[in-house]
């Protein structure tokens, strides 16, 4: 199979140069998204997401033109290069990243809202417009698109919320929207994948019983894998290349292991997203402590620009599709159809989400026992708006499933779901991004000063593990951790996340980091490795 | 045009689930390599390239036997594969990590060798065939054919040699073998694009000098473009990102700006790995002393890791390609001729490249003032040692001239000179690359055990600009030249590119470090950056 035969089919003359054009034009965009996002974010109101966006609607815009109304895009991909080469590093990034004390502390609450609340998201939105979406004469739609619409719709996008929060001053609060975000990833990604392997037309409690196992066998055995390859490669990399300065072999193994565990994912009909993401907590939590302190600062950055760029790639890509002139024809026909459906669909994402923040939060504070740790009413405000936001993987999703390969005669059910989403994706990342940050100034009014200072880069907030610099190492708070459930016993029982925690960090001392490394357990120090961790 | 799409078009069931299957088989077989490769490196008598090929071999002859000899692929890729995604990492990470003072005080000698050396071996290697192959017997090769094995085999790979060669012991072969390499890369490709675009057919002494000034200026607009790029991005970063912690932004765009200046370099028509190699020069030179610390570490070593995974993925590729049946059916019914031409094209590459080396070196001695300068005689066996190995450029560009999109039906002549290449590069790589060490350690015999121990490595070589550390900065070396060409004025003017870097220097400090940065010119320091630098 070739990657670049087919870009030439449809093109008529001299292919290799065109496809070269379209390479470079790709590419001069994105350093244009983050040359002009930097320059805009002076304000802070604008992100690089809105700038990708924008950029996105004027290349399309440019290209719908001098292309006569034919063709908006400078590239097209199919959902599968969304799903094999974009997503990928995103979600890794976020599992290596991921402050894994804070994480594992709030796990509970966070699995609560990523997953529980992505499931009741999924459930209001399926329900409400299955019964809703006949009363605006739209009723070519069956049980598995509502389904569909419903998974899709529930996988949220709080990269701008993150943006605007402060990680120092509300500590709970960006550990709880960060960690929701990736649980939510995951949770609505399974949950498509379940919903499209099953025919679930006639739904009976026997059927429903096969899915919920499905589901959970498919959340167990992704972790199980990601945990698996995350652990081979650590002990590799400790066995193999202990005391030697060979950077580029570690970041290049790491890199390819990361990415295998994905595509393995995929090939066991796993959630690779599931397992990438675990893959990533193992590995910073092992491997990265066996590599040499230049490996540690290349992996982080060299990660998170990964991720980076594959964020910008997708939003300009929406913002280019969004003018794709195939599918609004449906729009132009119906016009009402279109926008009822997006307001609508608008509409349940809010209230499914209220329906499950404000009570898992009022559950979570009666389990939670330290006073600091109760979720304040203004910070479930802040949790419900995080996750309003639309962005990629709904994006993603929906390709994956309403565009097949004859996107030529699109189906009106097709259309309208595929232009729903663009006009959700868009409208919420544009407006819902724009409000952001007074809303949250409104609500924490204090902090909004610092954050405009400390925070001029979006990706350095979200790198909660690193700092801005190696000595910076948050994770150093897992040993006072042991110490408190250690000689807190009370708290300990009364706390059984602490309890779990607190077994689990005597596992890992006596187990595990012997054998996969990890930080302090680096029993043969060379002196070019762990230098500012000691 | 799709980049995914067409990678289904030659398989029958479940296309999808199939690419990723190939796409995780391909990914652990890379890290296989890497693993097995640093294994088997403890003897210091494999590497990397070998280990690749081998393990390409092997896949290759289990999927022919379990595809019962009708493929041998994990992938197929087209050859705009390797050029558009390949061989820019590589190329790029050469200029960046190439250590410029040696590189500019030996340019005159690198440029002879690299330029001129490899078009004397191209006009002995084409008029060689000419002359040979048909006494083999084979008599359907045109003169574009003829021109075209020329500057296949023009192009050298002398990282094998690289790595047994000890930079800190013989930095004059060292620079001259690199430097020879990437200036030879170049000028195979532009002679190769050269002669594409030329209708050499009825060449006379017009034509020759058409496409010699052709060739003269794809090589300068090449140079300026890069150049050009590479100061865009400094300035960029200088002014944008001063002051600032926004190291995945920075490393973004240094990444995005360099892959922008090859793409456009194809663009225009000129030399995409000329203009990406003087990129690399200038972003090393100008906007690494811009960035953050952490950034200066992480592109250091990202762009050595993603130069490391190509060139593995290339030799795995070869490893896999060389198997293929469809190339083979020619040599099958006859096989004296595909050996007969490869003996007589590897001979003809070692009488070339002595026809130059020698006496270039001669020549270069005579120009030479001080002693420890010139070049010896074992060090000139050296540098011809290091040329004869054919790699990925060679491989490359043949798959771009001989095998067009209907390969299922392929010309003898194309059949007779893909295999040709394949066993050259197999045999060059596998058994000159075994004998390297022995040879090195022969004509350097105390330089083997130092060597040993120090660099266990192979890429931790290849940065010379690096050291290990980042306070190992080899380039302080310029200010002594400055110092030392301002007092020595005799020596300025005995030696002509000493008096070129003088007056360089001058003009840097004056007009071009004040406007795009660099290594102390940093007005207004923050603290946070070039603090292992000062």
């Amino acid at each position: 199979m070739s990657l670049i035969e087919s870009s030439y089919g449809l093109l008529t003359t001299e292919p290799e140069t065109d496809y070269v054009h379209h390479i470079a034009l790709f590419a001069a965009l994105l350093c244009a998204c983050i040359v002009i996002g930097h320059l805009l974010e002076e304000s802070r109101w604008m992100n690089e997401s809105i700038t990708a966006l924008a950029i996105g609607l004027g290349t399309g815009f440019i290209i719908l033109l001098t292309s006569r109304g034919t063709n908006s895009h400078v590239l097209e991909f199919k959902q599968e290069f969304f799903f094999i080469y974009l997503l990928p590093p995103i979600i890794f990034n976020a599992g290596f990243q991921v402050k894994k004390k804070r994480f594992f502390q709030n796990f509970t609450t966070i699995t609560l809202f990523g997953a529980i609340g992505t499931l009741i998201s999924f459930a209001i939105i399926s329900f409400g417009a299955t019964r809703l979406f006949p009363k605006l004469g739209i009723s070519y739609l069956v049980m598995k698109d509502y389904l569909a619409l419903g998974a899709i719709f529930s996988a949220t996008d709080s990269v701008c919320t993150l943006q605007v929060l402060n990680q120092e001053e509300t500590p709970l609060l960006y550990s709880l929207v960060f960690g929701e975000g990736v649980v939510n990833d995951a949770t609505s990604v399974v949950l498509f994948n379940a919903l499209t392997k099953f025919d679930l037309s006639d739904m009976n409690t026997f059927v429903a019983l096969k899915f919920a196992g499905n589901f959970l066998s498919l959340f167990v055995l992704s972790t199980f894998l990601g945990v698996l390859v995350g652990l081979l490669c650590s002990f590799i990399i400790r066995t193999l290349y202990f005391g030697r300065d060979s950077t580029d072999r570690e970041v290049s193994l790491m890199i390819l292991m990361a990415y295998l565990s994905y595509v393995l994912a995929e090939v066991f009909g796993l959630s690779g997203i599931l397992t990438v993401f675990f893959c990533g907590i193992v590995m910073s939590h092992y491997a990265w402590h066996n590599v040499t302190i230049n490996s540690q600062v290349t992996t982080k950055h060299a990660f998170a620009t990964m991720s980076f760029i594959a964020e910008i790639f997708i939003f300009m890509y929406v913002g280019m599709d969004a003018l794709d002139v195939e599918k609004w024809k449906f729009v132009k026909d119906s016009p009402t159809k279109s926008f009822g459906a997006s307001a609508l669909l608008l509409g349940l994402i809010m209230v499914g989400r209220a329906c499950f923040v404000f009570p898992i939060s009022i559950v979570s504070n009666l389990m939670t026992k330290p006073a600091n740790n109760k979720i304040e009413f203004k910070q479930q405000v802040t949790v419900w708006w995080a996750g309003l936001m639309r962005g990629a993987v709904s994006v993603a999703l929906a390709y994956k499933k309403f565009t097949g390969s004859d996107e030529q005669h699109m189906e009106p059910a097709n259309a309208l779901l595929t232009t729903s989403t663009i006009i959700i994706v868009l409208f919420t990342t544009v407006v819902f991004g724009l409000l952001t940050k007074p809303i949250i100034n409104f609500l924490f009014p204090k902090s909004s000063h610092v954050d405009h200072t400390q925070s001029s880069s979006p990706k350095s907030i979200m790198m909660p593990l690193l700092g801005h610099r190696l000595d910076v190492e948050p994770e150093t708070g897992d040993d006072e951790t042991t110490l408190e459930a250690a000689t807190n016993l009370q708290m300990v029982f009364t706390n059984p996340a602490n309890t779990i925690h607190y077994y689990w960090r005597k596992f890992d001392d006596a187990f595990m980091r012997p054998v996969f490394g990890g930080r302090g357990f680096i029993s043969y120090v060379t002196g070019t490795r762990d230098v500012a961790l000691t």
